[in-house]
This record gives C-alpha cells, sequence and structure tokens, in this order.
C-alpha cells in the first residue's frame, strides 16, 4: 500500500494535506489499495506559484518543442498502453476492451498528436494583419490552466491528458490538473509520463502539475487567483456553477461542460420507414457505457401514434434485455437512482421493468415516458439530468405540443433529429429543427450523439447551462485551444519586436494568416507586391 | 418643449416612464428643453419581446438585405449630418468640427459599412467545414443583443449606431439600444434613421429599438432575461461589474469596455533622443477631447533623471497652457476631481498649477507624480482611473522599480513603450515589454494609444477590468462580429437543410471557409477533387 505524493513543480513530493482517501475498484465496491492526498491550499498556492514562472517560459518557447512534448507524451502514453488500460479498468470498470484500449486511449493520443500538429502550424491563434495601418493581432497564450477533469474518460478528458489538457498546452500554457478522485492511479501515471516527456522535450518542468483532490473552497480560491489564467471545468452542473462564480467575479475565463439531456427527436416518417432500426440505435447509444457520457440521449421527443408505441415496446425490450454494468462509482449510482426519484415524482412514469434487481453500484436500465402535456406541466424538473442509462420519452399529442416542448428545453449540448429518408418529414423538419437548433451546440440528423469526433467542424459545447458560453468547444481543433488565448494587438510595434507570426514572413511557410483580408500562406510582401 | 416616446416593435410609442429626465448642455449647464422618458421595466419587456420575435426572422434574411439596411443607415446618417451634429455638440459640448462632423460620424458611418461588407461577405463567422466526416460549423446570430452606449462618444459607441450596434447587426441579431441619458437627443435622431433604414430595406421592425434611460434594476434584469442572446456594454466599472454580475449567473455573454489607465512606458533613450517631441504627443493625446477617452493615457512611467525632469517641465506648460473645455456632464466633473482627490490622498503630488479656476462642469488640466516606491506601497489607489485631462507620472528609481511598477499593473486595453529610434533601449524593451504585453490589449511602439483604427488588426480589448473576457475586441472587423455568435455544429445534416455557409458550394464565390484544414474561397468539391 502506498501512500501517493503530489506532483508540484517538476517533482512529486509529499502534499500538504488536510486528509487523504482511496479509489474503489466499482466492480467489487471495495477500497483499493493506495491511498492519496486531499491537498491544502499550500499545494494549489505552490502550484501556482509553479505555473506562473514556467507560463513566461512557455511564452518565448518554440512551438515546435511543445508539439514535439505533445508528441512524444502520446508515445509515452501508447508504450505504457496495457498498464494504463489495467489500472482505469480497476478504478472505473469500463471494459478493457474496445472501450480503453481501442477507443478512449487511442482518442487520447490522436487528440494530443492533433493539437501537436495545431501548435507547430499556428493557425490556431487567427494571425491577422494589417500592413497599411501596421496594425497586427493574435491569440497569445492565455497563462496557467486549470484543468478539472470528470468521471467518466479516465483518459480523453483526464485534466492530465485530455483534450482540454491538449488544448490549454498546444496554446502555450502551463497545466495545473485537477485529476479526479475515482480514478486517482491513472491520473497518476499520465501525469507520471507527462512529466517525463516535459523533461525529454526541455519545456518547463511546472508545464504539467497535478494534485489529486482539493476542497471545494480551494476549487473556488484556485479559480479566482490572480496568477490563474483561465479554467476548464467537466463535471456537475452544481461544482460547475460554483466555479463559474467564483471566476466571473474576478473575470477569469471559464469553460464548462456541465449537464444536458441531449434532446433526440424522432419524426413519424423515420419510425414509418425504419422504427425498428432507430430502436435499435437509441438503445445502443443510451446502453454504452452504462450510459455515462456527456452526450448520452436522455430525452427523446417522439408523437403520439401506433409505431411510436412500437418504438417504445422494442427499446423497452433492448434496455431489459441488458445487463446493467458497474456504474462509476457509488456516486454516479446513487445520483442516477436520485434523478430518476425526481422524475417519477414528477410524474414520469417507467417503462422497462422496475424490480430487477441490480447489486450495490448499478442501476436497472431504465426508460420513463410521460405525455408531452404533463412535459410542458413541469419541463425543469423533468429535465433532469439522470447521467446513466436512463432516458425519459416524451410523447406529444401532435406536433405543436411537440414544438412547445421543444421551446421549453435548456441549453443542451447535442440534439438530433431522425427523420423520413425521403421527404415525407420535410414540412415537421422545417417546423421543429430551427427551435431545436437554438437549444444546442451540435444538431444531428439520423444519427445518436454519443459519438464526439475530434474534428474541426465539431461543437462539444452550447447554451448555458450545457457550457459558460455559446461560441465555444471543448472538443475540435483549432477551435478548442481558442479557448486558452488572450488577444494581444501590435500597433506600430517595431518588426524585429514583433512574435514571429505576425512579421511580414511567414515563419513556417505552412501557418494561415489573414492578411488584408485575405487568408493566406504566403508572406506579406508577397501578398502586397 | 417636446415629451419624447421610446422606439419598441417599431413604433416610437409613449413609453410606460416611471419619471423623466432632460439633458444638460455642458457648455451652459442649463438644462436643454426636451424631456425624455425613464423608462418601466415594461418597456425593457416589451422590447425584449419583440426582439426575440425579430431575432427568429433575422436568422433566416439574406446577409444580402443585412448589408443594405447597415449601407442604407450610414447614408442616411450623412445625408443628417449637420443636424446630428449639432445636437451631439448642444448635448456634450465636443467640438462640431473636426471632432463630430470630421471625425466621429465618419468613423461611425465607415463603421456600419465596414460591418456590412463583413455581414455580406460573411467569412467572420468562421465556417468550418470537414468533408470526411461531414461535421461542419460555423458562428450563428446569438440572439438579441443589449447595447448600453457611453457618455463619450454620441456617435461612434451610441448603442443604436456605433460599433457594438453595428457588429451586432451584421452578425444577425437585433439591438435594444439604451441610449445613454447625456445625449438623449443624439440617440433619438440616430434611431429614428435606423428604423427609416430598416423600413426601406424590409427587415424586421424591431431590428433596433431603444430606450433612453432605465433603473439600474432593470438592467440588472434586462442582462439576464432568458430572452437576451448577449450583453454589450462601454462605461464605467462599477455599472459593467454589476451588469457582468447579473449576466454571468445565468449564462449570458457580456462583453464589457470598462475602466483603462492606458500605461504609457517612456525609455531613457527616447527621452534623451526626442523628449520635447514625446511630451508634446503626450500632452496633445492626453488633452484632446479634454482627455474623455478610454484609451487616455492616465498612467506614464519613467525612469528618474535630467530628461525626465525636462519631460515633465514640458508636459506641465502644455497642460497649463491649454484651457479646460467643458466636460460632458457635471457628473464626469464631479468624478474627475473625486478621482484626483484620491489619487493625492495617496501621496500624488500635484505638477500642475492647482489654483486654475474652472468654471463649474469643467476641471483643471491635472499632471500628479509619485515615485515608483510610492506607487508600489499603494498600487491599487493610485491606478484609480481619472476620466479626463489627468495623468500620473511614475518616476521609478531604476528598471527594476519599473519593472515591479509595471507587474503591479491591473488590466488595461492598452499599453504604449516610447523608445530611442535606434537600438539604445533594446535591453530595456526586451526586460519590460514581456510584462507589460500581459497587462493590456494592445501594445504600441512611439505611439499615444489614442486612436483607435477600425483595423482587422486591432484589439480594443484586454485582461479584466478593462473588460470581461481578454478573448475578444469591441473595435475591428471582422473580430468584434464574433462576439455576438454562438457556434452551430452540424453533424451528418442533410445538405439542403445545413445553412448556405455550410453547404458543399460556397455562397458567394468570395466567402473564406476552413475546409479540411485549409482557407480558401473555392467550393468543397474543387478542394476535394
Amino acid at each position: 500500500m502506498a501512500e501517493h505524493v503530489v506532483l508540484i513543480g517538476g517533482k512529486w513530493r509529499a502534499a500538504k494535506a488536510v486528509s487523504t482517501f482511496q479509489a474503489v475498484n466499482p466492480d467489487t465496491n471495495e477500497p483499493l489499495p493506495d491511498t492519496y492526498p486531499v491537498s491544502a491550499w499550500d499545494d494549489c498556492d505552490a502550484a501556482l506559484e509553479a505555473a506562473a514562472e514556467a507560463a513566461d517560459i512557455l511564452r518565448r518557447t518554440d512551438p515546435e518543442r511543445i508539439a514535439l512534448f505533445l508528441e512524444r507524451f502520446a508515445d509515452r502514453l501508447d508504450a505504457r498502453k496495457n498498464e494504463l488500460v489495467e489500472q482505469a479498468h480497476l478504478e472505473t470498470a469500463l471494459p478493457r476492451s474496445p472501450r480503453l484500449a481501442d477507443v478512449e486511449l487511442p482518442r487520447t493520443t490522436g487528440q494530443l498528436r492533433q493539437a501537436a500538429a495545431a501548435a507547430r502550424e499556428g493557425s490556431w491563434a487567427l494571425p491577422t494583419i494589417d500592413t497599411k495601418m501596421n496594425i497586427r493581432s493574435m491569440l497569445a497564450p492565455i497563462g496557467p490552466v486549470a484543468v478539472f477533469g470528470p468521471n467518466n474518460f479516465p483518459f480523453a478528458f483526464n485534466g492530465a491528458a485530455g483534450g482540454d489538457f491538449a488544448a490549454a498546452i498546444a496554446a502555450g500554457n502551463p497545466v495545473i490538473a485537477k485529476g479526479h478522485p475515482s480514478h486517482p492511479g491513472t491520473s497518476r501515471m499520465l501525469a507520471e509520463e507527462a512529466l517525463s516527456a516535459v523533461a525529454q522535450t526541455g519545456l518547463p518542468a511546472a508545464t504539467v502539475q497535478m494534485v489529486y483532490r482539493i476542497k471545494p473552497d480551494s476549487g473556488l480560491r484556485l479559480a479566482s487567483d490572480p496568477r490563474m489564467g483561465a479554467i476548464a471545468f467537466t463535471g456537475s452542473r452544481s461544482a460547475g456553477v460554483a466555479l463559474k462564480g467564483a471566476a466571473d467575479k474576478v473575470g477569469k475565463p471559464i469553460y464548462l461542460e456541465m449537464s444536458s439531456v441531449n434532446p433526440v427527436l424522432i419524426l413519424p416518417g423515420a419510425l414509418a420507414e425504419r422504427g425498428a432500426k432507430v430502436a435499435e440505435e437509441f438503445s445502443g447509444s443510451c446502453l454504452i457505457g452504462g450510459g455515462q457520457f456527456c452526450t448520452n440521449p436522455g430525452l427523446v421527443l417522439l408523437i403520439a401514434g401506433d409505431a411510436t408505441e412500437r418504438f417504445i415496446a422494442a427499446a423497452k425490450a433492448a434496455f431489459d434485455a441488458a445487463t446493467p454494468p458497474a456504474l462509476l462509482s457509488a456516486d454516479v449510482a446513487r445520483s442516477l437512482a436520485e434523478s430518476v426519484k425526481t422524475l417519477r415524482k414528477s410524474g414520469a412514469q417507467l417503462v422497462t421493468d422496475s424490480d430487477v434487481a441490480t447489486p450495490a453500484g448499478r442501476h436497472p436500465n431504465t426508460l420513463l415516458r410521460v405525455t408531452g402535456e404533463q412535459f410542458l406541466a413541469d419541463p425543469e424538473k423533468l429535465q433532469t439530468e439522470a447521467f446513466g442509462a436512463s432516458s425519459l420519452l416524451v410523447v406529444a399529442r401532435d406536433a405543436g405540443e411537440a414544438a412547445r416542448a421543444i421551446d421549453c428545453l435548456e441549453g443542451n449540448l447535442t440534439g438530433c433529429i431522425y427523420s423520413d429518408s425521403g421527404g415525407a418529414d420535410e414540412e415537421l423538419y422545417a417546423q421543429l429543427a430551427p427551435r431545436l437548433r437554438l437549444r444546442v451546440g451540435r444538431l444531428l440528423n439520423d444519427k445518436m450523439p454519443t459519438g464526439v469526433a475530434v474534428s474541426p467542424g465539431m461543437n462539444h459545447g452550447g447554451p448555458f447551462p450545457a457550457t459558460g458560453h455559446p461560441g465555444f468547444t471543448a472538443v475540435g481543433i483549432p477551435a478548442a485551444l481558442r479557448r486558452f488565448g488572450a488577444l494581444h494587438s501590435y500597433d506600430n510595434v517595431r518588426s524585429e519586436r514583433l512574435p514571429a507570426p505576425l512579421r511580414d514572413a511567414n515563419p513556417n511557410g505552412r501557418m494561415w494568416r489573414l492578411i488584408d483580408g485575405e487568408w493566406t500562406r504566403a508572406s506579406c510582401n508577397a501578398v502586397r507586391g
């Protein structure tokens, strides 16, 4: 049984701990042997001090070196794959394969490598040059970034290796990772590899730091500290909103990915054409990974009719047939049961078998239903996120009621519309899609929301309370990097004093720059001449 | 004596007023004859309702029509120029010429025309297409925008015609203008022309609405209303921070331009080479327009020496020689006197003649000085913004003390560095510029900050408390438009259902789009083929 240390200022060292904790194996509900510290504010303070120094050095560091770090780090994760997968499986009960080994770890290293490419190329910073006025601007590193990782992606959204981490580093900032307490061992291994890659590539030692767990008041203090550049958070709405309040008060940019029920609208033509297939897609998307996805389809909007009843029966059969997996933690199981209770109290009727006995730390796969009228009577409660394999079917009487239900939706990450592959649903689509569009970050057609591709066109974001600002995405490169940039304008600044991306010559021949209104990879003279 | 009406839902109609007010002629300190309403919440509520409807129509409106509106509006302002200038002069005491007629009004119409060009071309929205995954994104209209205009630019930052207005409309959103109560007549005329241009170009009637004055609690309610898309505010820190708190709590994006002392660092080589010229530039920049600019050089950092004393003497002479103009309002005069008092209480010593008698509504041109040591002992108070022709000279003992003073600066819109035109100051520049860079939105060389060119490379923004988020600019097209866009991603959405900028074909042949990592004006097939 090891007692673990924290990573501060380039060293693994004993924490200033207020207490310790152990992770729990969700499969057995037994605590895992290692103990980890709950850090006092002193650890955050020391990390901030070191991060501020590292930020100063990183600003002057060739992006090529930052890119090399990200790639070296990815290579090291690949090399330690088996051990990482084993540890993450122990701490999360997520399947080794395909989930951890074949999907999530490759996604994580893929993100790191895409971020490396973006850092190397430099176009993410939107370098903009007005040659006539000699006024030039670009996004520059914003300063130390605290990344609060969630419980449900031990690799891909981990504070020490995930998407926010990759974006913050690629934009030239050091990261203070707050590991999620449900998988401290995984976070430790990731941070170990990050530190080795830092050393190998000669980045400042405090480029990556990590604490395992901090008290809520330390979190608020961290988010509002003058040395902080920005904060990235993925997790619950209550914790996110509290951090947002602290950061907003002192004007620190904070990017949040909080709750979302991800409405799926299934139009009658799609049900008539391929209802069974849609039911299968929906069940697959909602049940995968125990439904523990921020883009889990938690609300399905249907219009009453026989095809809808057949869809519900098919989905029920799939939900009842699937064995509920161990959830990420006892907390997740508790919170899921709580949410289902809230939904039922608000009139939702259980569709799936209620009396399935599940061992501790599991929860029956759950489908609930309400009428459109019921939903409209209590839309707030009936949008309670039930994080897990649970979905609420809202059966509207007609298109008008469906429209009113959509108008009641809070901000969501995604919204899906299934429709007839011919023209049968076009009128309904035209009526309903514009309403749904305003309430979601990503609108999908004929596709479930659980895949979040790392594509330049992705928006893993959306209106509050899905996030804190509808203009930013947490996934997708280059856009995700721009969250961690401050706009720096240079007015009449002498050429040799400009950062390389803003000088006349294109610094690497590949960088896209907006020169006098034209996006180009050419140098300024070439544009002017 | 007219009693004026508000512009709501396309109609000038009687306000639901809680009281009335009159503007004051700052030259005479006499109230102007017309009375204007202080609107009750009902007016805001009605404006929001109409704006929400207008927003729905604007989303479906061809950007060409929006561009035509902005151009028609600019033409109408040109046509009414004499009357506008006369009214603005009456209400602000700013000179008719060159300021109002030859600088500010042309700037205003220029902004409207640049915004029109950006709306028509469409590249501002960063249309991004991943053809392989068929995931596409762009910034889309964010919804109704409330624009709170400041007192110091009756045209160029007016809620009904200024930069925020132009950017919000060009991005496809209706505007609810909150006119500044110091120039209601000017705001009324601008809104009249806007409404006529709306009618001429067939935009929804509520595209532009205006109230003259609202109670603070109505402002907070407006900023946090569910129907609101975003808020733009230019004005005092206290009002801005209060609005920010209300908007942040419900996740509404708010863009603020608040206080800034705009530090100017003058290096010894510049003083040795051209001290008299620099003193002249500084005095000119600080005295112009009664110093009532958000980019007024309110803090000058110098290193002790004879050349510095000569600089101070020359600046003093210029300040003493200039006649203080009438300020924008009695409030401005009061607040300036208050700020100067605060600075003096914190140890600043008066350099200019203290006993100049000024009529009511004016204030002596003021230079103050402190040592670097004094500044470091009370940096917060000594950064009190003195809005007007006032500046604090901080005379540091040496470069080290200057560096520490820079490290104490709050976030500012601008920072200037004057240096020897040869290499004499390079070492100092290298030591001090990176520190100043982090504290300002725009870094200038050998140039005073008061000109804010409408350039794509401009950043009229900066770290808190100069603004609320360091990634955005209030001036400069296309970037200023992006504040008023929500990121909309389309995943597997059928081609004919996509917005035109995201279909394969370039919608106008001129739009820049990021297709598979390349910025191009070509259509998708052309890129793929």
